[in-house]
């Protein structure tokens, strides 16, 4: 570990992820992850009158799905981290608030679901909560409008762009004896490489994956070739292309292990989304549905869960400024070490 | 402390707010409290040339000011937590990106100084960074603009309404043997009492400080007469009223301690702000410039900082939905336990 500076932290008592659960629209289920979703919703309303309740009932779900699957009641977790897109958080805010779980809201754009873990997991490994919960979601018809245009208005996407995900991931962490266990996380620092086209977030937000990964094996001394693989949240088709690229420049190849959870959730041959998928929910759906199951079985034995999320707002968009990014880093084992 | 649920958390070995800077505007410096800021700003556009940018320099600055008067340099902070009431919290994103510090990103609405400096001090007192920083900021002009009404549009406020502040506040935490010290905290839970009226938050807010404050007390076995002040963020007169009769319906007196930052920051006969202050920069300057200075000193020993925030967006408040509200709690002192 550095000693000036301690942003990758290693656990004392690796916790476990204990329960998870991703939820998905019809898209997500037509995709090639399809089958890994738990619950499927055609309805993009979610038996609600706008989008936006829609995303709650959303996050609702991930929750309800993540306790059930655990055997858990509301009233065992000590803390709930969680977040999205919204103006205000408010798809997690109304979402989650019936169950009366001590809450605390995190902003972290596309990063959110790495942020929600690494602070259950580090509030289980410190003995500050005994389970802890985190939760996002996305859904593309409420990040549609609200930063980018009408959904009537049906403007050409450009071919850097990526498609929103309408979707959600919930877990609870706790201390146990079974995999698969947190082992460490890496804080990241906001990174901003003067990006400033809002249509080519994965160009604007590799950087900030490059820089958390990269701490990472410094602080560590931990290489690629420790984990199976090396797991960005959004970065898409062009993203993926230049993070490999500047590892490529420092002489780490990364690209046989590296995947892109925004680059797997659709089928880009059939479901005309451009670059890949983006959005909290993209990374955090994946993570939970597809990720941790294999790393509970043992079919995969470490990975690095780092999700990347781009820090612009439409209104400083608007007022010109470039798209500063942050990733936050999980490692995720099937071995408590 | 009960056993059911660990909402209030006991540091172990209390950590130190080793330092703390307030930044306001014209309006804060013309009112009661103006001699307590570090600096005030005349100009509402902080030198640039949009009002968000302004906010973004405005938390520049009290970090800045905290770092120096802490005689800290940014390499040595470990984690910085931080968020505001801009959407996407851009105020905070954009303000502290050249510090290059590890950043956690929070959404708590006003209560966001508590967030942080109950999420900076568990990570100091179990061990996760030696040195965290929390910062928070709030300016009437993005405010009012996102929030309400176009600035120019001149709309009647209502009686009930808060003059959201133009100020923020900056600490950092760390071991020492120097007070003051945070001794322990609560995280507050999502509480919606049906309130939809955004122009009187104070009565959404109150309910939410009520469960928070009670918990506290429940689970510490402490009492009002345990703490010099009880300070509530921006409950303003209104919400402060319906807090104190809250805990008066429980045969506890709360009046005589009772502490309101959106009630003190502004001189209500002359500054025309009808129920009082608001925004995260109201409670956070407020504590940073007038309640951490005393209990450094030792001019009072102990205070409750519980700060409110009320969860809505603009688009759920056109969408007809309540204000759910949420308030986190911290127990600073002269004395270390």
């Amino acid at each position: 570990m550095r000693e000036h500076r301690r942003s990758t932290i290693l656990m004392q008592s690796p916790p476990t992820v204990l329960s998870f659960a991703a939820i998905g629209g019809k898209k997500e289920a037509e995709g090639p992850m399809g089958e890994y979703f738990d619950k499927i919703n055609e309805d993009p309303y979610f038996s609600e009158d706008t989008f936006e309740k829609g995303e709650s009932q959303l996050q609702k779900q991930a929750v309800d799905h993540a306790l059930r699957k655990g055997g858990l009641e509301p009233g065992q977790i000590d803390v709930l981290f969680g977040g999205d897109l919204l103006n205000q958080c408010t798809g997690t805010t109304y979402g989650i608030k019936s169950y009366e779980i001590p809450f605390l809201g995190i902003y972290g754009a596309c990063s959110t679901m790495a942020e929600g873990l690494l602070l259950a997991s580090l509030f289980v490994d410190r003995q500050i909560a005994r389970k802890a919960m985190a939760v996002t979601s996305s859904h593309f018809c409420t990040a549609e409008r609200q930063y980018r245009m009408p959904l009537n208005y049906g403007g050409q996407r450009t071919p850097t762009s990526q498609w929103t995900a309408t979707a959600s991931g919930a877990l609870a962490v706790s201390a146990s004896s079974q995999p698969p266990y947190v082992r460490g996380c890496t804080v990241g620092k906001i990174v901003d490489m003067g990006v400033t086209d809002a249509n080519n977030m994965g160009a604007a937000m590799a950087p900030a994956a490059f820089s958390t990964i990269s701490a990472f094996f410094e602080d560590t001394g931990l290489t690629p070739g420790d984990f199976d693989h090396i797991v960005t949240g959004d970065l898409g088709a062009v993203g993926s292309s230049v993070l490999c690229s500047l590892f490529e420049r420092e002489g780490v190849s990364i690209a046989d292990r590296h995947l892109d959870c925004g680059k797997m959730i659709y089928d880009p041959d059939t479901q005309d989304v451009h670059a890949g998928g983006s959005g909290c929910g993209c990374a955090g759906s994946l993570l939970c549905g597809y990720f941790l199951p294999m790393l509970q079985k043992g079919t995969i034995k470490n990975i690095l869960f780092a999700a990347t999320g781009a820090l612009l707002s439409p209104t400083v968009s608007q007022q010109g400024q470039a798209i500063p990014s942050i990733s936050h880093l999980v490692w995720i084992s099937n071995e408590r070490g």
